[in-house]
């Protein structure tokens, strides 16, 4: 029997739309898919062909280990099988894409990874942030919050020289805000967080850097983005998500 | 007459198959498309119906002034156009997408914005290396390159403790590197230069930190992301760029 083949797709911030082309292409011919939570239901539909079976987090627990999900993929595509592993974003980014590869190369499987559209930037942009903005930020760093120290690494950053968008990071969120104070970013530095980016239910908190802790945790199901640095503030400018833009987009 | 409607669409690294499905209904319904330079002409192809205007740089200078952009984009609504701006990699990371969305809100044209697939992350992923990865890298920054200042924002990052990629590097790549070993990163530190990431023609350049002034400088009509960090050894392991893994999945 030939091998198959497996594709580490990036499934982008959860809108179908915001798929790539390649991604729906390889979902359409998939024989099974992988899937982690938070990939809407809309996007597994696009996979009519294939068994599916969730690989993610359940109430807070793996329902599968990682050493799980290698072996799920390599056993299937001995058996000749298209599979597609969908990864919430990009693949390579704080979502153990480059374990998946290692550990596909290591058994000799053929493979591909298709990059997706980040939530790292993404959700910012989707609430009228630019993660990058002439004057206010010439770059941006992206970090996870999954536990309080995870952050650390930011602590050489000179405040507000570059955007700060941690990802899985709002449970640590009062974390994060206290170390950024205490490495002198001032209290009012504009902060939000994004939840449910390009889904139907998303909701943005912005308030001030000082108050970050104060946000409410709509973290589960939605996922949630932090974005600390002054280009947050554009998003009281950059308000193309009215509802009059978006009809005029479906006309 | 009624308004018409721009979408500010991020084109992604290059090939058209990294194009989001939104992205290319819009170029589908384009009747004006304004590109950058370093768009490809499949990606045009993909707007049979639109005349489409060069906004880029050619030969090192813009063929057009910012203002000069957005006064085309507004003008061509303002005739009832669906306008669509086409910029490389994602509209809101280095590419001036957040002054052009400003622009459009103040001149209360309805639009919109469409991210896309950043090559900061995109051009590492098809070379083999995640800008992430579990013990050695759980972040990363992006900046520009654009001035050997430009990168002065890294200072105070403590040495491979973030994957750093850099846009527009190409020209002050010796003056990154200087900068990078004067704050103690190892001169053997991993780094690469991808040139033309999802083109067929791509070509990586790996080598250590302290010889990156020395990669060759392809970057005149390829664009090139500059990736320092010990992620970029993995390119060794992660190698699915290999033409028996192209052809399993064209099959």
């Amino acid at each position: 029997m030939s091998l198959g083949f497996v594709s580490l797709v990036g499934a982008g911030p959860g809108d179908p739309e915001l798929l790539t082309v390649r991604a729906t292409r390889r979902l359409a011919d998939a024989e099974l898919v992988l899937n982690d939570a938070l990939v809407p239901s809309e996007l597994l539909a696009l996979a009519p062909r294939a068994q599916r079976f969730f690989v993610g987090k359940r109430a807070g627990r793996h329902s599968i280990d990682q050493a799980g999900i290698h072996q799920l993929m390599i056993a299937a595509a001995r058996r000749g099988k298209r599979v597609v592993r969908l990864k919430c974003g990009d693949p390579f980014v704080l979502g153990r894409g480059g374990e998946e590869a290692l550990a596909l190369e290591e058994a000799h499987i053929p493979y591909e990874v298709i990059p997706g559209v980040s939530s790292a930037i993404a959700a910012p942009a989707l609430a009228g942030i630019p993660v990058t903005h002439r004057g206010l930020a010439s770059g941006f760093v992206v970090v996870s919050g999954h536990s309080d120290d995870a952050c650390a690494v930011l602590d050489g950053i000179a405040p507000n020289s570059l955007t700060v968008v941690v990802l899985m990071g709002i449970r640590t969120r009062a974390a994060l805000a206290t170390r950024l104070l205490a490495r002198g970013w001032p209290a009012a530095t504009p902060a939000a967080v994004v939840y449910g980016a390009s889904y139907p239910d998303h909701v943005t908190w912005r308030g001030e850097l000082a108050a970050l802790a104060t946000a409410p945790a709509h973290g589960d199901p939605l996922p949630g983005v932090i974005v600390v640095g002054d280009v947050v503030a554009l998003a009281d400018r950059i308000a193309y998500a009215r509802p009059d833009a978006a009809t005029a987009a479906s006309r």
